[in-house]
């Protein structure tokens, strides 16, 4: 379920025979290591929206991997993250999973060393200094942070490059009609997976499991059911290029608006999608390897994930509308979130089926489809990834 | 309780001082993937009976160490194993324990590939397939199997030798006149012991525990009240070579028939016994490292290890009877059942009891008895497998 | 919370700038392996009071790291501990944690090997023995104990050196005229914490962390409320060198007698202590690595700790009375033992708090202030520890 590339290229579908990654490489622990390593420390991650840390001194905590940071709001409005980790003795400091800050300061738990809003040590309430101590030597320990349209992303890396490039697939298609700014969350939904992160992304990024797994969503987007994620998956292409029903173009069931149980959209349409944006049904936008946006012609839908270790993975959805539609009576938008949430848990389900047979011991690795081009366009990235810090 | 070595033997008691395996061999994760390595994925293992796959189309998943595996009955009654992972993504296919196929196919669940029931692909529901790729190349993982007398066993190694000395300890006893292929399940017990499946055999292996620990059975079976399990265990035996008492004999108390409760058999006797396998009350066949069966005149009673990790093994007990006694009211053979499941859950006790020692740190090794000489044939044995692989 | 240095050192602060351990040392698993080893299994280690095995042929098991070892008292009124393994194969031989032993024997659950209480091999109940087997060489194994004062202390290394100076910090404070060996026990109190236990010491030996952590503590003892352990960690000592009020002599408060809700005594008072003594609210006595005194004139507290893990440290407590206290009326002694549960609580709190910091990774090491010299002394104390076994 990635999205489309360029409509110039005639078929998508892989020619050459290709392996998967290596069956250890989903569950054995340094392979793990590994991945947080080349991956989950380089890369921006997503945290939340900006939405989410509305008023100035509002923080929330994240983990990534074994790493715990916060992001806040100083009191200028700027937001910023840090570790979660006092200078002095290395204790967390914010408890909470989210709040807001009593005092221009963070102060810690324990011994109360404070920091401005900015990460400088600004208080150290001991009687005297060792020789040679210097609060600006002991500021918070930062983290790169940096907002997309309301989205907020951080990145482990000290200074990291900041280009929408490198937060979004290239591939990805694009949202900029989608009032994303606007939006507000009108439900959300988490769960730990039993499974490696990368078989979810795998399963994001091939529709061929679709007609089994997905029966209802099939039914909404008929070229699902038929295991393609777009016209040009198609080898036969060709025969129906210029045929516009739904199993050949990916457009919605005839008569459906949106993804929902009942296929009507359910609240306010975005007033500014193209006609081509309506039809499409769905438009993603993927940020490796943390999340992916999918836009929808009422809603949009935002999918994150926390790696908790080689076979836990933590799937967080949240559903975001135009403020108006939250505001209406529940029964319209839960006929949405139903929707997506029974796709979640499929997808979810199958993940863990999937993790339970990859221990065989003859099985050194797997085989890609010519559908699964996007698996080889992600494996390819995870072996790039993990050459660049051996380099 | 290990069958008695041949009679020839005057004396069955180690005479040398022998140490036990190292106390880390029972602990140690490195050891425990060792033991799974040259023992548990070398040699063959129970799996269940063909009886639990009666119809064809009947499947049945098992766990050997990390490995899992499936057995089924295909279309033409013949029994087949093979790895419970798909050659696609390495989906597991039998999802449910146990089950009966839909149809001729076995399909995995996440994108369909369809195996027949002899392993081969049959069906991969791509729209094209890669260049070069051959469906015959990607059969499912065969896993070896062979059936003794309607007990299935399964080996990880591609082409095992077959042979009955290969499956059991050519010192057993022999239960040919036990109708085994006729006789059906009356009840199963399992359980998770905290211990190394090695420590378990150990128990099995000698009696000088069941005066302690089994003060029932010792009262059964008196020579094990002696902490002896055959007559010539004792260094005196001489003296008594003549005297039939059980406690001399191994035989039954008097008056008994069968290991139960009240001592008496319940349901028919099996009718092809010789008078010396009725009198001895009970005779041992044992498959290393997966389980051993005990035949008395009335039913049979099968026991298997699964090593769950190096200090849990799960241990699952199956009773054997003729149809006609499972048939019967059902207090009859519960007599016969809560026999062996108080002395099944008084060996577990033990062996966790045994467990929790072993890391002390001064104890490199234990040492062996003269009456522990099937022991020392274990260790033996497993030295052996180890070095096996090495070599 | 450290008792205080020689009254004869001007300041007791740190006036160069040190770090703190190294981060990964309080989680990582290797070297919590190393602290077993280096510090655990060869220091003197308390075990419980004398008066906990009051009686001949009482026992009680515990358990160091992951040794498990049992103290018993024998038959002529001496106490001796062994590791609980039997030398036959390795069983745990105390299952109990802690009760009376039926006979002058020791004898094993599994096989019946008896052992003296002197740990010797007194009866093998087997038929013959091996060649060469002599019951002199499997005695069990000895665990070094020695007695101060009531309190029981072992030491996993064979042969270590006994005295007082081994097993208390010669900084310690003095408790020689409280009356340890007359008292009984009111409460214990017992918490798993989710910290390494090297944490519970450093927090332990600093007070900077009372006036945030221990309100109703920094009320009682004032110079707590003011970060300080005494008198002469204030830079400024000089400057009220002659104020005897509480916040500069580290007395309790005006009125106070003890640690309790109330600050009365409740029971009671010990008649042997000095002015100083009585004045001074707390005397601490401390035994690195397993447990601290602390001495009130109507009570005496014992904290213990047991490593359980890098990340999991057991916390056990015991309030100590003069029998006449523990007799009265129940209300009195609850308001002493609220109060010191209290603290407790608050400390293993903040302790596992400061754990949940130490993963981030730009965090190399924390950083001591001139408060934390007794920091400063335990990171020593604990590098040369490690250093000794590297040696």
């Amino acid at each position: 379920m990635q999205p489309s590339p360029s409509e110039g290229n005639p078929y998508n579908g892989l020619t050459r025979l290709e392996p998967t990654l290596p069956s250890a490489s989903y569950w054995d622990e340094a392979s793990y290591r590994q991945d947080l390593e080349a991956i989950w420390y380089r890369n921006w991650i997503f945290a939340c929206r900006e939405a989410d840390l509305a008023e100035p001194l509002a923080f929330r905590r994240f983990r990534i991997g074994t790493q715990e940071i916060f992001v806040l709001r100083d009191e200028t409005g700027t937001l910023r993250a840090f570790f979660n980790t006092c200078r002095h003795r290395g204790s967390q400091l914010c408890r909470q999973e989210s709040g807001r800050l009593k005092a221009r300061l963070i102060t810690c738990p324990y011994h109360a060393w404070s920091y401005t809003l900015r990460g400088e040590l600004a208080r150290v309430p001991s009687k005297a200094m060792p020789e040679g101590f210097d609060k600006a030597d002991y500021p918070l320990y930062p983290v790169a942070l940096t907002i997309w349209r309301g989205f907020v992303f951080v990145n482990l890396v000290q200074t990291p490059e900041i280009s929408t490039q490198t937060i979004f697939d290239p591939a990805s298609g694009d949202l900029t009609n989608w009032p994303l700014e606007d939006l507000v969350s009108g439900h959300s939904f988490s769960k730990v997976m039993n499974c490696n992160w990368k078989i979810f992304w795998e399963n994001f990024n091939e529709c061929l499991h679709c007609p089994g797994i997905h029966k209802d969503l099939s039914k909404l987007v008929p070229i699902y059911g038929r295991g393609l994620m777009t016209r040009h998956d198609d080898p036969e292409w060709m025969h129906h290029a210029d045929n516009d029903a739904p199993e050949f173009s990916g457009k919605l069931r005839p008569g459906a608006e949106t993804w929902s149980r009942d296929g009507f959209a359910h609240g306010p349409v975005f007033s500014g999608l193209t006609d081509a944006e309506r039809e499409a049904g769905q438009t993603y936008v993927t940020s490796m390897p943390s999340m992916f946006i999918v836009g929808h012609i009422d809603y949009v839908r935002v999918v994150r994930l926390v790696p908790l270790g080689p076979e836990h993975t933590e799937l967080t959805a949240e559903w975001l509308f135009l403020p108006e539609a939250v505001a209406a009576p529940r029964s319209n938008i839960d006929n949405i979130i139903a929707f997506g949430t029974q796709v979640l848990e499929e997808d979810a389900a199958i993940c863990e089926t999937n993790q339970l047979g990859l221990r065989a011991r003859p099985h050194q690795a797997g085989v890609l489809m010519p559908e699964e081009y996007e698996l080889s366009r992600f494996h390819n990235w995870v072996k790039e990834q993990h050459a660049a810090i051996d380099a």
